[in-house]
């Protein structure tokens, strides 16, 4: 049983908390599950021996250390440290967020990607990092459902646009086509920016279609995540 | 100047904080403007003269009394103390919330609801408070452009229906309709609940309409304020 603040496995993985190395945190019961299915699991620090599975390194510490390596006001019983979950695969119907930095913007998108049959989800240099635990945390299990790929999302919109993605663009540009005139077809991929800052040039320039949510002349702009949802709504409705 | 943590009226709205008087806090300069429009502003106690304010009743304090009373982990310059936005009027496309708790997922819908041209909202009485400051301020301004009633959701439907409200209640249920199939009547109402609870049972038996949102298989549920952005836009379009 670790008891120091000072062991070295516990200095570890409170620099993966703070964010300095490619893993992520993991406190909920049934994220766990999800990551022990998908084999991304790395330790496990507990204090109830229910958390002592075989198979995984576990180790038994003191609530104060749980307290250290946690993210959450109320810590439970164990801390997982897992791997990112690397799936290679592209899908046909793909969301990709340009500059997008908040949290849980990005993990309702995520979560509405999966219930709208998108299938992957690109994020921009510049968006939110991988292993942010608390984007983990508000996808609610979508994180382990589909592949996340963090890049260069000029360089990959050209890569794709050659292998016949169509690049759609949400943009608050009214003289654009409204999202539910957007014609479907096998390969497409939306791209969403932040409500603060929007599309960034570049990759707007790379949009085969640009297209607008209408909304009541008393808003300015909708949240990042209820712009994406709606646009993913309406093309998995064709 | 006040210094005094111990003043009577840093006390009386240290209360107000902590959610036992019907004010509110508010804390940002463009909520602070809507605010003074609708003359919802009660006092505004400020550490730069920039919040000295004709006809307001303004007082000035130290750094330490503004971080007592404010809810934000940086507090501004200033604090102001607001009334509620008593709005009595009625809309004909009524968005409403039984039993959502979320103060982020009830701004979102309220923001939705002024986007997508929905004119008021009920709140049954287990939702979240109309003074709670994470409501007001997730809701970015839309809390000063609707009205807000919080009532016995039960009884104000059963009364609405009888002003010839069609109550369109939002489930998980398959064998409902897809809100895409729900027909645009003039006066309707539509019921959101909670991810976790859904709707009770007593007002899914007002509903005049079942409806639901599709989703894929690999998805439980949507979460709340997703669900009734979707079906906001959705009756908006007809």
């Amino acid at each position: 049983m670790i008891t120091s603040l000072q062991n070295e496995r516990v200095k570890e993985a409170y620099k993966i908390k703070k964010g300095h190395q490619k893993f992520f945190i993991l406190e909920d019961e049934d994220l766990l599950l999800e990551a022990l299915k998908k084999d991304l699991v790395k330790e496990i620090f507990y204090t109830s021996p229910k958390y002592l599975l075989p198979n995984i390194d576990c180790c038994e510490v003191t609530p104060s250390i749980i307290s250290k390596l946690s993210n959450l006001s109320t810590p439970g019983d164990f801390i997982a440290i897992c791997r990112h979950f690397d799936n290679p695969l592209k899908g046909n119907l793909v969301i990709a967020l340009d500059g997008i930095q908040d949290p849980g913007n990005a993990g309702t998108i995520l979560r509405s990607a999966l219930a709208f049959s998108f299938e992957e989800m690109l994020l921009s240099s510049n968006s939110i990092d991988i292993y942010n635990d608390k984007f983990i945390r508000s996808t609610k299990g979508a994180y382990f459902h589909l592949p996340i790929h963090r890049l260069n999302l000029k360089e990959e919109l050209e890569r794709r646009k050659k292998e016949g993605y169509k690049v759609i663009v949400l943009d608050l540009d009214e003289k654009a086509s409204t999202i539910d005139k957007i014609k479907r077809t096998d390969k497409m991929i939306v791209v969403v920016g932040s409500e603060g800052q929007g599309i960034s040039k570049e990759i707007k320039a790379l949009g085969d279609i640009i297209a607008y949510i209408p909304i009541s002349k008393d808003m300015e702009s909708l949240n990042a995540g209820v712009a994406a949802t709606i646009a993913m709504y309406e093309l998995n409705k064709k």
